[in-house]
C-alpha cells in the first residue's frame, strides 16, 4: 500500500480523485500494490463540493501531509506559484516523491526542483503540466531519446486556440468571442495569462528545456499574445492561404536557441493549421525520427487528470519497487538564447496608406533600404482616400522589420500600421 | 559498459548502428554507462555493405551472440518469423534482455515471449514494431495507463497509404501506382504482406493487445487489403465527401472486441483523412483523456532506428541500474473476439444494373427485406444500357449486407457488384 497526499481539490484534483477511485483495481494491478489517498489539502474545509469526499480525508493544514512519514507521494494540484512551489520543495526535502501539473512552478523553478529531487533520491514527474492528456513529456524524455531534436512547434493553449477558431469560423471580433468564452467557461474570468501568451510560454519553456537538455528561463522567452489579432487579419490570412494560430516555438540553431510565443500565419495545409477549438498539438522534428505530431485535448479535468494519474502510477511503481528512475537529463547543456531581434521570419504587414501617387514606391523603398524584400503585395482598393496595403516579406531578421516600421511611421503617406504578424513557411 | 549483440544488419540494423555511433556520448549520458555493440549477426559475412563496420564485429554464427555471457542485451532486427523467433526465445532463456522491431514475431508469439521475459526477469521491448518512430507502445503502456481505452484507429502501413494517396492525387489505377512504387522502393518487390493488409493486422494486434490488456491472435483478425480499390471508388468517395484509407481498427464493445483491417471511407474532415503518403497515424480514445492522435513516419531506416535505440537506452539503463521495469500488463483479460459478420458498419456499394423500369425498386426491396436501410443513393446515368448505382447504407450488421449481396447477385437486373467498402462515420 502506498499512501498519497493530495494538495488541492479543484478541477484537476477532483478529476484525479475520480480516476483513481473508478480505476482502483486496475491501478492496483499496474502498480503492484494499492494506492490510498490519505489526506487532501484544501483551503476551505467547509466549502460545498460537487465531489463527495470523506470529511476525514480533508485538511487545511499542509503539515498533515508534508510531515506525515506514512505519505511518500505528494500530488500537487493547487496551481500558481506560491504556496505550490514551497510545498513541492518541502515535500522533496522530506524525501517524498512529487507529481505535479504545475507549469508555472516547473517553468520557473524546474532547475531547483529537479536538482533537489536528484539529491534526495526521490522522483518528480510533471506530465500534466503541458498539453493536458497528450503524452509529451515522457515521450520527449524516453521515446525520442535517440534523437537530436532541433524543432518544436506547439499549439499549447486551448483558450486562445478556441478564440481564434471561433473568430475565423463565425467571423467575429476578438472581444466578442472572448466575452462569450468567459461566460461559457472556455476562458477564465481573468484570461490574461492565456490571452497574453504567458501560459504557452511556460509550456514551451518546459518542452524546450527537455528537448534541448538545458534550462530555459521563461522570463527571457519572447511572448506576444492574441489581443491584437483582428477579424480583418484572419480574413486576409485566409485569402492568402493561411490560418492564424498562437504558436509556441523552440528551435535549436547554430547561433543559439530560438524560443518564442506569438501569433503566426501558418500555411493552410500544415498539420498544425488543422488543430482547432480547445485542442492542443505538439510537432517535433528530430534527426532520426523526422517529423512527429501529437494532438489531443490540452486541458480539462479528465485529460489533465489522465496525465497526472499516469505519473502517479509510474512513480508509485518505482516507490513500490524501491527504485529510482534516474532523470534522463543529467547533462545540462548551455546555450545562448537568441534575441528576437536576431530571429529571421517572414512577416505579414497590414498598413493603411493615403491614396496618392508614389506611395507604393516610397513604402517599398523604405523596406528595401532596410533589407526587407517582398514575397507578395495585396492592395485593396476601396472608395476612400485610404488604401489598405498588405505585404508579405521574404525571411528577414526582425531588427530590419523594426527599423522599417520606425521609418514607415514617420512617412507622411502612412496613416496607420494596423498589424505585423510573423509568417511560418513550411520547411 | 553494456555489451550488445545485434542480430541483422539490414536497413533498420544499419540505422541503429549509425544512430548509436553518432550519438555515442549522448546515449552514454542517458544510460549512465557506455554501450558497445560487441557482435553483429549477418547471413553473409562477405556481402558488400554501404555501412562500414569493423570486420571483427561481424559473425554468421548466432551462438557467438546468444551464448556470449558478456552480452546482456540482444537487439533483433532480422525480421520475419524464423529464425528471429527462435533467437529471441534463446536470448531470453539465456537471461539476456531483448529489443526487437519484429511485428510478426510479437503479434504471433507475444504471449510466449512476454511470459518468458517475466519468468527470466529480463526485459523485452518492441517500440519499433509498430508505426516506426512514432512513440506509441510506451505511451499506451505508460502515459495512458490511467485510461480505459475503448477505440484505436490506425493508418499503420506506409506502402498502402502511399499507394492510395497517389491514386487519389494523380488519378491513377492501383496496378500502375503499385508497379511504380516497387520501382522507386516505396513498396517491396513482393508487396503482398503490405497490400493484403496483413502487415497492418500484425500491428493492430499488438496495439489492441496492449490497449485492451489481452492477447489478440492475429490469425483471428479480419483482414482485407487494398487490391480491389479502383480509381473509380476513390473518385466516388471524393464526390461523396470521403477519402479511402486502409484502416486498422480495434474497439472494445460490450459484446466483445472488434479488431479488423480493411479499406474504409473516412469523412474528409476526420484527422485520419489528412494522413498522406508514407505517414502513419494512431488515433486513440480513452475514457479520461478523450481523443489523442499521433502521426509521423511509420517506417524507414532512421524513424524505426529511432524507436529501437530509444528502447535500447531504456533497457540498458535498467540493466545498468540492476532493476527490472515490471511489465505493466500483468493481468491479462479475456474477451470474445467479434466475428466480422456481427460488426455493424455503414457500407458503400457500387453496383451496375440494367437500365430498365423497376430496377431501383427491386434492388432496394432486397436491401430493405434484409434490414439494410439507405443513407444515400447516387445514380449515374450514362449513354449505355448499363447504370452505375452507388448506395451508402445506414449502420447495419455485415451479415445482412452479405445476405443482400447474395440475393442481388441472383437478380437478373444486376450486372456486376463492383465493390463494397465500409464507411466510418465520425463519432
Amino acid at each position: 500500500m502506498i499512501k498519497i497526499g493530495l494538495l488541492g481539490l479543484g478541477t484537476v484534483g477532483s478529476g484525479v480523485y475520480k480516476i483513481m477511485e473508478n480505476n482502483y483495481e486496475n491501478i492496483k494491478n499496474k502498480v503492484g500494490t494499492a494506492l490510498e489517498i490519505k489526506k487532501i489539502l484544501v483551503n476551505d474545509i467547509d466549502k460545498q463540493r460537487e465531489l463527495q469526499v470523506d470529511r476525514s480525508l480533508i485538511t487545511s493544514n499542509y503539515r498533515e501531509i508534508l510531515e506525515d512519514p506514512e505519505i511518500n507521494l505528494v500530488v500537487e494540484l493547487i496551481g500558481g506559484e506560491e504556496p505550490a512551489h514551497k510545498y513541492i520543495i518541502e515535500a522533496l526535502k522530506n524525501k517524498k516523491s512529487v507529481v505535479t501539473a504545475n507549469k508555472l512552478v516547473i517553468a520557473k523553478h524546474g532547475n531547483e526542483i529537479l536538482s533537489l529531487a536528484r539529491e534526495k533520491e526521490v522522483q518528480i514527474s510533471y506530465e500534466g503540466s503541458v498539453a493536458g492528456g497528450i503524452p509529451i513529456i515522457r515521450p520527449l524524455k524516453e521515446s525520442l531519446a535517440a534523437n537530436r531534436i532541433d524543432e518544436i512547434y506547439g499549439i499549447l493553449n486551448g483558450t486562445t486556440n478556441y478564440i481564434l477558431t471561433r473568430m475565423a469560423g463565425e467571423k467575429l471580433e476578438f472581444n466578442k468571442v472572448l466575452q462569450e468564452a468567459i461566460k461559457q467557461g472556455y476562458a477564465e474570468s481573468d484570461p490574461t495569462s492565456d490571452i497574453s501568451g504567458l501560459d504557452a510560454a511556460y509550456k514551451i519553456s518546459i518542452l524546450a528545456s527537455l528537448a534541448f537538455e538545458t534550462f530555459i528561463d521563461v522570463n527571457r522567452v519572447y511572448v506576444e499574445g492574441i489581443e491584437n489579432i483582428s477579424l480583418r487579419d484572419i480574413e486576409l490570412a485566409e485569402e492568402l492561404g493561411y490560418v492564424i494560430k498562437l504558436l509556441a516555438i523552440g528551435k535549436k540553431e547554430n547561433d543559439g536557441l530560438d524560443i518564442r510565443v506569438h501569433p503566426s500565419f501558418i500555411p493552410r495545409k500544415h498539420p498544425l493549421a488543422l488543430i482547432d477549438d480547445v485542442y492542443n498539438a505538439v510537432y517535433i522534428h528530430g534527426d532520426a525520427v523526422g517529423d512527429v505530431m501529437s494532438t489531443g485535448r490540452g486541458a480539462g479535468q479528465m485529460p489533465t487528470g489522465s496525465a497526472v494519474v499516469a505519473d502517479i502510477i509510474q512513480v508509485a511503481r518505482d516507490i513500490h519497487n524501491k527504485r529510482l528512475t534516474p532523470n534522463l537529463l543529467e547533462s545540462f547543456q548551455n546555450y545562448k538564447l537568441k534575441n528576437i531581434e536576431e530571429v529571421e521570419n517572414c512577416f505579414y504587414l497590414r498598413i493603411q496608406v493615403k491614396d496618392k501617387p508614389g506611395v507604393m514606391s516610397r513604402v517599398t523603398k523604405i523596406l528595401g533600404d532596410n533589407r526587407v524584400s517582398l514575397a507578395s503585395v495585396l492592395q485593396k482598393h476601396r472608395l476612400t482616400p485610404v488604401v489598405p496595403l498588405i505585404l508579405i516579406t521574404h525571411p528577414v531578421k526582425e531588427k530590419y522589420i523594426n527599423q522599417s516600421l520606425e521609418e514607415l511611421r514617420q512617412l507622411d503617406d502612412v496613416i496607420t500600421i494596423n498589424n505585423i504578424i510573423r509568417v511560418e513557411e513550411s520547411s
